[in-house]
This record gives structure tokens, sequence and C-alpha cells, in this order.
């Protein structure tokens, strides 16, 4: 047993990070012996109060427990405003890779809109052989497809382009990141039916907010894999992720995935909305800006520990966290747990599927002392996700879109996390 | 096009059933034309009174749409109390694979515990050379694995068995079924600390709700793949779902899945509780009854159409529906529109994952005359799932529990659907 234990937690990089392969079925022994209290079978095991009455009725639809009321999305929202801002998902205090819906982040630009679902139509036009108007009982004979994707707007972790390290947890730095299984209508098949023009070579969407957000896309994306999603997670979509319709660009930036969705209009070239020339550019450090950028490349985070998790004491940990690229599906997620001097390979959760969130764990044997944790993917591509000192060399600092560097977490001696430069 | 139309378009069984290839990539051209209007450019799009005020403000945790308040859990109570009962998952008003955490069936023997996380205890005792006692946080320490299962009462669907075909809907008679993303600890990992005893061949899990809910579970499983689940579809398990902790034993019958997990104790054999002699057992034709069935046998449904999703008018419709085996993955579903007399194969959405819910996929072109629909699943160990008259040929019709035989929908020339047996 010993030697097993021993083969289980062979190092693998510096300051404790252990091999995978204690994820491995019925691996891991001991791991937490050093922790748990053992337990005499003399002792009875308590009768608590909840087990002496009949429990709670039944009810239609069910919610977390009240013990978990700290479990929210955090909300900032412009001033005099309740709605255009956004909402951020607290990863420190989830698991899996599935967003639970009412958790979901938001980025909205005139709040959440009350559409009556009878009322509402969805409309293809422009060139086109034939414009289109759809009601929701229309859409739901059409075949559906479903996929589990993240969503993850474009300013999300711009935070860490600041020139100090910001204070703050990883709700706050990267909230603005959810995944979920989406099902709805492939656009493609609605466009096909509509017949397209051989000189549509973009399309128009546009939300059914007060807003009017909208965005230009190329049609390559629609014809691909564009879907009109009508269910999040197995139910309608939920009014703050674009009831009851909205679209769905896998891997694309968040904003392009109009919630609300009224009408697409095929174009000859892009638009020029507002949301696509006043926002959501990238700045270079030569003062030229990159427009049209959409997939968000490869990216990771631990979100366990992370600031707030307070390690206990030395002895052994999971590190956990998610890794996601836009532009398929991550081939591989390294740790580090020495500011990144060496790095191990962590263990990925299947099913790994593409442009969605991958959770990844590595085993840690943390002796106690201060040690800088991160992680870094590399998606199908060859892509790595690079360092800060590589990104701001590519991008400078002044631009806060698609910001995908290295997160560095700070454990201390005593056990706290924070966000640092390393 | 046309041509291309008719090949995407080939039937491959009676009354309408055409190939899957339709719900590939860019398929399904012009499925929904001869319903869907066309609409002139001239025609302002209308600006609805939503998208002219600001919309409502973020919050902490979302809800779905007000229209969708009818999309709830259906509630039976034994008499004389709220939470002993079922509660039943809405099939015909979801898509997808994933079940809403608000909408998972539930079925409980004293209703729902109203357990403080900080005070509750998960005890591993009996035939171990080390006692355990873990709280929440300890456990939190554990090397975890996510993974997507579904979870079915064994009573589902026991009114299939009744002699005449019961006129209710497909919540009413497959809703004690769900799929979630759980995320937990390998009960295997906390055995191998606990260290088993050799003659422990079997062990007792016990729930901290007030009827003491317990199954016997043997050694193989436990050491297999069963989970100790913090956490589903992201979020902390939810109170009518186990909180703070459940027993997930991927694929076996719901009821083993042991809610508000308090303690396992490793026996030599089966410990005969009153959840396990008096009810969960398989009466047989010849008045013997089958004990410890535990895996679900290969089934499927199909919730769209299904009763109360009343048909408009001929046409093209997407027949979609959920397949599932306790013993591994679904290999296949046919799909038949004449009641058996012939079967087409349905596509099965990626990805198909072992002991978890699969969405499936059939076009039909509904030539508005009477049609019966079926489908039938076979899953990876080349089990089929058998029809009405087979199962009752080898099980009799006086039992309960693990009904798995076809389900049969009649769609009338007026679009109405009604379960029948055929």
């Amino acid at each position: 047993m010993e030697e097993k234990y021993r083969a289980e937690t062979e190092p693998v990089a510096g300051n404790g990070l252990l091999h995978r392969r204690i994820f491995l079925a019925g691996g891991a022994a001991a791991a937490g012996a050093a922790t748990i209290a053992g337990r005499s079978e003399a002792t009875p095991l308590p009768v608590e109060s909840w087990m002496k009455i009949p429990g709670a009725p039944f009810n239609g639809y069910g919610q977390p427990s009240k013990y978990e009321n700290k479990v929210v999305r955090t909300l900032a929202s412009a001033p005099g405003t309740g709605g255009t801002g956004v909402s951020r998902t607290p990863h420190h205090l989830l698991s899996g890779m599935i967003t639970p819906s009412g958790l979901h982040y938001e980025r909205s630009h005139s709040g959440i809109p009350d559409i009556d679902p009878s009322a509402h139509r969805f409309v293809i036009h422009g060139l086109v052989k034939r414009a289109l108007e759809f009601t929701l009982d229309d859409l739901g004979r059409y075949p559906m497809e479903s996929r589990i994707a993240f969503l993850e707007c474009a300013g999300n972790s711009g935070a860490l382009f600041q020139k100090e390290p910001v204070q703050a947890n990883i709700q706050a730095i990267h909230g603005l990141l959810s995944c979920q299984e989406w099902t709805g209508i492939r656009l493609a098949t609605l466009l096909q039916e509509a017949g397209v023009e051989p000189q549509a070579k973009w399309l128009l969407a546009e939300g059914a907010d007060a807003a009017g957000m909208s965005r230009s896309v190329p049609i390559e994306k629609a014809m691909d894999d564009a879907m009109i999603a009508l269910y999040q997670n197995g139910e309608r979509v939920r009014p703050s992720n674009g009831y009851p319709m909205r679209l769905l660009l896998p891997g694309f930036e968040g904003n392009m995935n109009v919630k609300w969705l009224r009408r697409i209009k095929l174009t000859e070239g892009p638009t020029m909305t507002k949301d696509e020339t006043s926002k959501y550019t990238i700045l270079l450090p030569s003062g030229k800006a990159l427009q049209f950028v959409f997939p968000l490349e490869a990216k990771s985070m631990i979100t366990h520990p992370s600031p707030g998790l307070t390690l206990r004491g030395p002895g052994f940990y999971e590190i956990s966290g998610l890794a996601w690229s836009g532009y398929g599906k991550i081939a591989k997620v390294e740790v580090s747990a020495d500011g990144g001097k060496s790095y191990g390979v962590a263990a990925l959760q299947e099913p790994v599927l593409p442009k969605a969130l991958t959770r990844f764990r590595m085993a840690w044997q943390w002796n106690g002392a201060p040690a800088v944790l991160q992680s870094r993917s590399t998606d199908e591509t060859g892509y790595v996700q690079p360092s800060r000192a590589q990104l701001i060399a590519l991008r400078g600092d002044r631009g806060g879109f698609h910001n995908n560097m290295v997160q560095s977490w700070a454990v201390s001696a005593s056990g706290e996390v924070q966000n640092v430069y390393a």
C-alpha cells in the first residue's frame, strides 16, 4: 500500500505538484489521511434535529439551499441605470463545467426587455431570395441541435492590464464567463430556406432590447456552427440570456451572440454599428486598433484555490480550474506552483468539447511555504496561452479586450490567496 | 437545389420518416418552406413596446421568464403529507439532455430536511480499518471528478403496466427521470483511505432525512464509479436532491442514490432495510420477486410530439426524444411512424455519454393521416428495449418497477397526441 501510495503521488514539477494519475479510479489513496479525524465505532452517530421532523414539501420549481444565499452574481451598472452593465459568475463557489442558469453572467446595454414570446417575431431579410418571418411556434418545427458552449465577454479579465494587480477575487476579475448546454436551430438551415444571394458576405444581427444591440457576422460563421438558441440547460432561454431566442456563435466574443434576437439582415459588408466601432476593438501599442477579431484565444484560470478560499494548513489539495478556447478543444493545461519555473500537466475532465469550458485538476502537496500558482492552456491548434509579459509585448496594456494572459495566484504561508503579477 | 433537397429528404421508413442526414450541417433546406410566411422588405419591422423603455435591472440569482410559469414539476404526495411522494420533470417542455436543477425530479420518503451544512457529518464505518468522519470542508480537499448522469426512479413509467392506456402526458407517465452534471469525490478514494476489510462485500448508505432512507450497495459498484456528489450543474447540490451531499450510483435505480447522505457502513451482506424489502423489488408472473436488480435497462421516449403538443397541420416535423441505459452508452435509437411496422435510425446528439440521457432526432414529413410514433433504443451491450408485449411476457403486468417498454403515441388526423398500446 505504501509503495502504491508513493507511485500515485510522484512529483512532476516543483513545489509539490503530483502526477495526474492520482485522479484515476481508486487513486488518491490516503491523500487526505493527515487531516481527517478518525472515529470510534463506540461513538453513536448524532441524530440531528432535521431527522426528527418531516421535511419540507415539494414545490414546482426548486431553488438552492438558503445556506447558499451568498452564491450569487455580483452586479455593476452604469450610474442611473440598473441594467446597463454586467453581472458576474462566482466561479470560486462552483465546480464542474456547466454554469447554472441562475448564475450565468450577463452583459446588457439597456437592461432585460420584458418580451412576450407570442408577439415576438424573428425576421431574416436583406440579400436573400425570400425574406422570412418566424414565430416561436414556427421555429419549433425545425431540426434542432444541442451543444455545450462557453460564452465570454470580450472585456473579461481586462483588469489584469492594470499596472498594479487588483486585489479582487476571481468573480470580479474573470466572472464574465459561463458555459451551458444550448439547444436550437442551425442558422444555416434557416438561411438556406431564405436563399442567400451570392453577394451576401456578412450579416447584421439585431436584438429587441432598447439598445438595439447590433453586430456584424461573417457569412462563413453563419453557415458553420451558428445557432438560433431556444433552450439553455434544457429549459427555455432565460430573460437575462435573450428570452425567447438568442444568436449563439460558439467561440466568438460574447456580445456578438446577440440576445433577444429580432432580425438578421444579409449584407455585402459589415454594417459598422455603434457596438463594433466605438467598442469591442483591440487597441495596439502602435495606436492602431484591431477590428473584427472574433474568436476568443485559449485561456485558463485556477478557480480552487483562488482569492477568498483560504487554505487550512499544509497537506494535500486539489488545484482545480477551467480552460477554454474559441478555436476548438483544449489539448493541454499545465499548472505551476512555483510561479512558472516548472509546470506539470493537469488531468482534463472528459468529455473535452470544442468551444466549451474544460475542467482541469492537479494534485498538490502544499508544504506550507509561500507559493505562486499558475495555469497555462494549449488548444488543439497548438496555440499556447501567453504570459502577462508576452501579451503586453504583443498588444500593449491600453486595450481592455481579449485579455487571455496567464493568471498568477500567490498563496501566503497563512494560506491566503491573492492576485499577483509573476 | 431541388435534387439536393430530394437527396436530403430520402424516406427511410414508412409513413414519412426521413434519413437522419437532414440533421447534418446545412441540411434540412426547405424543410419548413411550406409553412413559413414570406415577408416583404417594404414592410417595416414593428418596434415592440419592450424596445421603447429600458429593460429590467440585473439580479443576483436569475429565474425563468414569467411567461414560462407553467413549466414546473407536478407533485404527488401521500395523504396528510407534502413531502412524501414525487415531483416530476416536464420533458415535453424541455429540450437538450441537461435537466435544469429547478426541474429535477424528486422522490422523497419524508420530505426535504433542512440541513445545516456546517453541522452535517459524513461517516464511513463498519468493516473498515479506520472509521472516518468528514465535514463538508474536509471533503473539499479531495480529488474530484465530474460526470453527466441520468437519475431515474425505479417506479418511473409504471403506469404503462395498466390494462388500459392512461390518458396522461409524458410528465405524468415518464417524469421521474432527469440528467445533470454531477461533481464530487469518487467513493473509492474515501474507502481506500478508510481501508476496506476483505470480508466487506456490501455497504449500507443512509440518508439524514426523517425517513432514514437506506439502501444496500455491492462493494463492486462502490469501487467502480460511485461518487459522493457535492455539486449539480455547477452549483451545490439542491436541497431536494440531497444537500449538502448525496450518493451517486450512475445507472442504478434512483432511490439507491441516497440523498442527504450521512453514513456508509461496510457490511458482509445486504442489510435488508425496509426500503429494499417492502419496496423496489420486481414481481414476476410466478409470484417470485427479483431483489437487488440495480441498473436500469435501456429505454427511450419521444418527447416531441407527445400528449399536449398538438401538431398544427401536415408537413415537416422534428421527432425528438431521450434514450438512456444504466449499462453504458446508447448505441442506436430507431423510430417508427407506423406503430412498429417499420423503423428508421435516428440521429444521436453528440456527445453520447455512458449512463447519461442522449437526445435523438428524427425527421418526419407528416401527411396528415393518423400515425403511431414509437422509439426503441439499443445500448452498447446489444440489449434492445422491449415492446410492451415482450416485457409483459417476461415479467407479467403486476410489478411496477423497471418498466422500460416501448412507448406508443397515437397522432390523430387533427394532430392530437395520446398514449396508446400498439
